[in-house]
């Protein structure tokens, strides 16, 4: 599979993805190598990158606790100690073998560790393989506030081994889909067609490709967020709302972040059948879509205030106004619209009905 | 007084200062403002800032610990909570009012919150007027170790305003001016004569521009610190080591920047002229020099010991080795020099002779 080049780094396909980052190794010289997991990546996929490396290269291990919860500043202080105390200079890289968890704090703590080192991102999630890839951000979240803190900032390459697919379970894969379906909605209405008429989720690793093309498209028409690269927002605005609301409530089980942005997409698709002419058979259709594949989630009355009161937090927003992307129809988006309050009970009604 | 123009920012004296603030402030329309103190400032400097802006500007306030050992992640942390409880948005502005810790941490603070929005550094003492002002150094100490997180990322801008350092006493303004030293040794002997010819500090803020000229050339020749920029370091790799140490003994009094420094250009100075051909005259002329201006510090050989064991954490060394800047003259230096370990303990016996 061809490699796909963003603005400064590519992204590696399976058969070709260990042998480019050999490659790499012979030309950079690092001076250490630390490959940073969590107790399952270490389990299910460090053995696979051991076998296919370690005749190449020798390296550090450093291991994170696994989920959302983890991704915080307390785990990448944990990461800057372990990397001072096994000597890591300036010359160190750090490869992250993990989901976006792994992938967005192992990336925001290469960046920052002696004001920068290399690092290399091995997505093993669905999710991350097609959200994470591409794009920059790194980050950590700052309590329940998703990725509050971070930097833009590039990966000397990523490799995309669909293999690790195989380690996780239905609801890991369909968390990822949801953002492969996203990006039919917002770009490519022919995309969305073949995603939804898909019976099971066997054969999704031959779409990665189509969705990683698709959000590097958007990023590298504007890589700091100006225009276009809004667009990637849809379904996350009140999504990230929901998914932060259900991992600082204790008595809630925890939503995976796919499964929050099904829930923002149908809130949002509501908004943009009311505001941005998004056809009624449409929004059907997404509504539709989506409910046959995800458990529709339940929210109280005070769910649903507690939701609205965490958007003012969104990065998003800026001088107190809350800006949504929309769509007029599947695959074309609309940026910066705002939203009469009145809307958001009713667009929580369209999604309970 | 002229304003110095750096890569993509300048820095504005005196009367010039708030003038450019209140332009910039302006043009870019800020949604927030938000001024970063420590409880010196908050005392001593914030006064002034509003006198000047009061009419021009609100904002909100927030309050660090002073002193180096709140430059870590906790700080950051805790500043991080109050602009997102203060409902700081991406189109906020953080000015960070104060010496090297309030300008280092605020702009790291700065350049990772939502991934980055604008600040503007208003140094108030010496050492941060001639040192922190130029460079885009951000970040804080990793336990006792100096500097290991952070990013370099520009300012908007930066004022040096020199009434501030009619709020410092003599041992603060001597430890800015080991700094402004430094310059002349690595870049200009004539102006190393100049300032050693001062009797007293009470016109040293007719210098600052030299020095900042001189630092700014050096970080506009090469950013990154691949070559040129490195010897901005010289009396740092050892001077950092010293400083460390006596920020992690319990029972030693803390050292000033500028004071480890000291200590850290006489031993490189020794250096210089065992390896690099510093003449004997001039190694003479710097001990001299600074013995006279500072106060000799008392070292153990248990307190030698561990200073050379901190050497390896420093972030300019590459794969394990340890590299210097010496002079080969005042004026003149010389980069990535390795160092033969029996001429360290020589260097401490001669800083003790």
């Amino acid at each position: 599979m061809e490699s796909i080049t963003t603005s400064s780094y590519s992204v590696h396909f399976n058969e070709k993805a260990f042998a480019r980052l050999k490659e790499l190794l012979v030309v950079k010289s690092y001076s250490n190598v630390f490959v940073l997991v969590d107790e399952n990546t270490k389990a299910d996929c460090l053995p696979v990158f051991k076998k296919e490396m370690l005749d190449d290269i020798s390296f550090g291990l450093i291991e994170i606790k696994s989920g959302e919860v983890h991704k915080n500043i307390e785990s990448c202080n944990q990461v800057w100690l372990t990397l001072s105390e096994m000597d890591a200079d300036r010359k160190s890289l750090l490869i992250n073998l993990g989901g976006g968890v792994v992938t967005d704090l192992g990336g925001f703590v290469a960046s920052t560790y002696k004001r920068g080192i290399d690092f290399i991102n091995i997505p093993t999630t669905l999710l991350s393989m097609v959200d994470a890839s591409v794009g920059g951000k790194t980050g950590v979240d700052l309590g329940s506030l998703k990725n509050q803190i971070g930097v833009i900032n590039q990966p000397q390459m990523v490799l995309i081994v669909t293999d690790f697919l195989q380690t996780l379970d239905d609801r890991q894969m369909n968390s990822g889909f949801a953002e492969m379906l996203k990006h039919g909605l917002i770009q490519d209405a022919g995309y969305w067609n073949e995603l939804k008429a898909l019976k099971t989720l066997d054969h999704v690793h031959q779409y990665i490709y189509t969705s990683v093309s698709i959000k590097n498209k958007v990023v590298l028409e504007d890589p700091t967020e100006q225009h276009l690269r809004k667009i990637l927002n849809f379904g996350h605005t009140l999504g990230h709302a929901v998914e932060s609301y259900f991992l600082e409530s204790s008595d809630k089980d925890t939503l995976l972040h796919g499964e929050a942005i099904i829930v923002g997409m149908i809130l949002e698709a509501y908004l943009s059948n009311k505001l941005t002419g998004l056809p009624l058979d449409e929004l059907q259709d997404i509504k539709t879509t989506f409910l046959n594949r995800y458990k529709k989630v339940d929210f109280t009355n005070e769910d649903i205030e507690a939701i609205l009161s965490n958007l003012k937090f969104d990065k998003k927003n800026t001088h107190g106004n809350i800006n949504f992307v929309l769509l007029k129809a599947i695959g074309h988006p609309v940026i910066d619209v705002k939203i009469p309050n009145e809307l958001y009970l009713e667009a929580f009604a369209y999604y309970k009905d």
